[in-house]
């Protein structure tokens, strides 16, 4: 189907390729122009503004953080200001659980569709068409967008009708990896001063017990000290850990765990690690018990 | 083979009675005579005496923590007074790091071989012979054993020569899993306060992210709330996060997850829940963030 | 000397009280008026918008946190619009770094002065005139408001040129007191279940070790467990315990301690106690640790 | 009065001086002969053996931790074994609640008095007699040695007629204390971090809002980064957090902060600093946040 496609960031980028290659036809907005010519082959369409890749019945958003969706959203020429009355705003990109609940009631107002669509993968998965995608808003709204959405990944989960409901559990979905990859940096540094042979306990601990995909590729990160390239950065881990606490706060949840997280990514920022890959907490629990840096 | 076991607390019993099915010879002890009654029928011959336990090649014990092992391993008529020179002592239950070590020590000092092989499971898994096995200690002992510890699941890891290595993988075992209940625990109360449908968050965590038994079972028992009959009690599960912050005290290895995690299960004994599943923190978790105590 | 007063909530009223009484001139404007009548009798001018209370050369405001304080100086009509260039605005209220920077930069940008002036103290210390200040500011400007800022207490620390450092030294002394309320309540906890006198405790502690107001005020209200009525509510000292964890975040400062007496304060107003004194945190100590919730 | 003194550390020296010093009497044993030597000007008596030691009503005991303790007492020719029926053992040193209870368990069945005596100050305190003691034990046997407890300060807190309760009080205070340390050291990370003039932040926070020597005392040290020479080591406090946290365990009673106390001390001394003050969790809290090691 037609639509709109804003923000070609690394995740925006893979998506939008995923869907050009089942058939979608995408108008595609960057605020750096240069990074929508290399879908042009790919047979994408340039807008030149927000408000020409508003034109069709559905815009999808894949933006950085809050500040951005909100920037192109409600700034001058928006979203807000571009979509026509019926049309559907599909937002991918994991933002608060305010910000979404605020573009619901907004978009609502102005007579517009929203649809809450964060996505679970990296930059590779979305290329490949291999994420996991939580939508929630009005049903009539979300089966327009199925097509999309479907397109993205081998898995679809229909959450209800609030859209802020996907964010949650986005969020929740990042809590637990994120909480996933400090208890095991924990249990390495134990396991590492304690003279455990660590390519057998992440065997064993990855098959026996935790047979994830996630365990596999978090620890063998850990095990191996391979913090870089990142494919999801410390400074972005901290700021979506900072979103899980923001929403708990705001429904009075304390979650210390979530709480020990942010303390460990702070620290891992602090010390010069925020653009490595998050798993570099790995590195922080063996820096706080004495062992050094790396490998 | 023929072999001598002490110990028939539940977990005892199971491994004891898959031991027998595959046609090794046990001879049992237990201080509660009557628990051993019940196994005479699949073959098992009774001791009457701790010595008498030790007459073979090897002693297995399973006893519930480490004042129960000192007991019968260095109280008067205990197996370091019984055992043969060059026999082995293949201790199976979870214990603290320091006691392995000065069994070690001991064991050796007596010309008697040691072997700590910790088991992951719970009693069913133990009778169906489906325990994951954890063994260390000198090849040659470690060898003698196998015979017995291959047929008490269907994974054995020998993790090196020191038997203490085997303990210390034991303790971060558990608190990996300890770790992954009260994170989801915390996720679940997120969840419902933020009115998630929970079936449903349920369903896509446990397939699409964590797709391991697991994240399954303990995640269906915090969206159930069925936290009795407890498999494994939050008493025990404090015991063994108490062993594993001694670790790493003893190692110099701060474990701020471990510490929240074993703060909850403080306050779910405090509480009246030392005898629920050590799930139950997926109660406390709720009834901090003001939910009922119960769904 | 003559200034505008711009908020009459508790803090503000006594602060208001404080400064007709020592002779100055003010001029108040509350969004409810009828809180302003009261103040009639002792002298004071009632501004009938907060253009009115903007025509001397100063203005002060007492609000209750950000986004009232956004609304009264950047709202339509507001204090940015309103008061004349060189004039000063003096901000009592305990605000976020990142306003009062927002502040900082656009009172400089309109031409007009600004002073973050956050206070210590309770209402009846307010009236008192027995707070303790801390300002920072351009000196000239702090020096315009010196007679106004003396006559509300006995303490005026002058912090430096760049007011947001007043609100950070603000944010530090309510994160050291909040700590010392949690520490407080697990050291009661601990006192109460081990069967130690609570009153000799309080006594001991009070005297020997801690003599200081704040740990006899403090925990006088945790050994009597009288946290209503509140002089400050769990619910304002979670907002603060939020600005100091988001001040910290900012410059990448991790603090467990704040992530602790966080996550109180939410099971605190979790279990409805928002609107008690902030000392409620000796109850959920408490009721963590399985006592009753009350003595 | 006549007593035996057992235990000539740096505190036990600098007790035994200022009882001296007031006219008692004693006959001091340490294991290290050598330090009793320098006593024997003050006009004690050097004692050849434990026995040796105990041959008055009164022998006092200030040992390292729990194994020097019990090794001096139920050691072959210890106190137990030594001490008259009806002679007080009066133990000063900072031990687990569990062993205070086996004393007295102990003491009581071999028809001995047991009082737990443990003492708040730094050796120079101790031999400046200006220590605060806490005691407790059945009344008749505290009455017997208040000559000594008075002379060793200005403050005696008699606490009950259990032992183990005094020990509880001690580790409270300690519990205190620590987390003190552990929250300054935040402050100070976030008011540097954050451009604040750390010596007016000094001044302020121990003049307006804690006016407590301690305060001064440890926040002198951390604002200058003078953690050596030691008055009381990581090490030992280490200790002292981990007696807190089991004795809180055994009540079943969380205590968060605690655990964060113990982490950081656990980050100190895996770092090299187990033999400085432990007011150097102001360093490992602004090494977590990014800043140089040091000033």
């Amino acid at each position: 189907m037609e639509a709109g496609f804003i923000g070609l960031g690394q995740m925006g980028t893979g998506i939008a390729k995923s869907l050009l290659r089942t058939g979608h036809r995408l108008r595609l907005y960057n605020r750096t122009v240069s990074r929508t010519k290399a879908l042009l082959s790919e047979g994408a369409v340039v807008a030149g503004s927000i408000a020409e890749a508003c034109q069709e019945e559905v815009v999808m958003t894949m933006l950085a953080d809050d500040a951005a969706l909100e920037e192109v959203t409600f700034g001058r020429g928006g979203i807000a200001a571009s979509l026509k009355r019926g049309a559907v705003h599909v937002s991918l990109s994991t933002i608060s659980v305010a910000l979404s609940q605020r573009l619901a009631m907004e978009h609502a107002r102005l007579g517009q569709e929203y649809v809450a669509a964060p996505v679970f993968g990296r930059p590779d998965a979305a290329e490949a068409a291999r994420l996991a995608v939580v939508a929630a808003g009005k049903p009539e709204a979300v089966q327009r967008c199925k097509p999309l959405l479907e397109a993205m990944g081998q898995k679809l989960l229909v959450a209800g009708e609030r859209p802020a409901i996907a964010n949650v559990i986005k969020l929740i979905g990042n809590f637990l990896l994120g909480s996933m990859i400090e208890s095991l940096s924990e249990a390495f540094a134990l396991g590492r001063k304690s003279g455990v042979d660590e390519e057998l306990l992440y065997e064993f601990l990855t098959t026996a017990l935790f047979p994830a995909p996630v365990y596999r590729n978090y620890g063998e990160a850990i095990l191996r000290g391979r913090f870089e390239p990142a494919r999801f950065t410390a400074s972005l881990g901290l700021k979506d850990i900072r979103l899980v606490l923001a929403a708990a706060e705001a429904e009075r949840v304390p979650m210390p765990v979530a709480s020990v997280v942010r303390d460990r990514l702070l620290t891992a920022t602090a010390r010069g690690n925020a653009e490595s890959d998050w798993s570099v907490l790995g590195r922080i629990a063996a820096e706080d018990a004495g062992l050094a840096a790396n490998r």
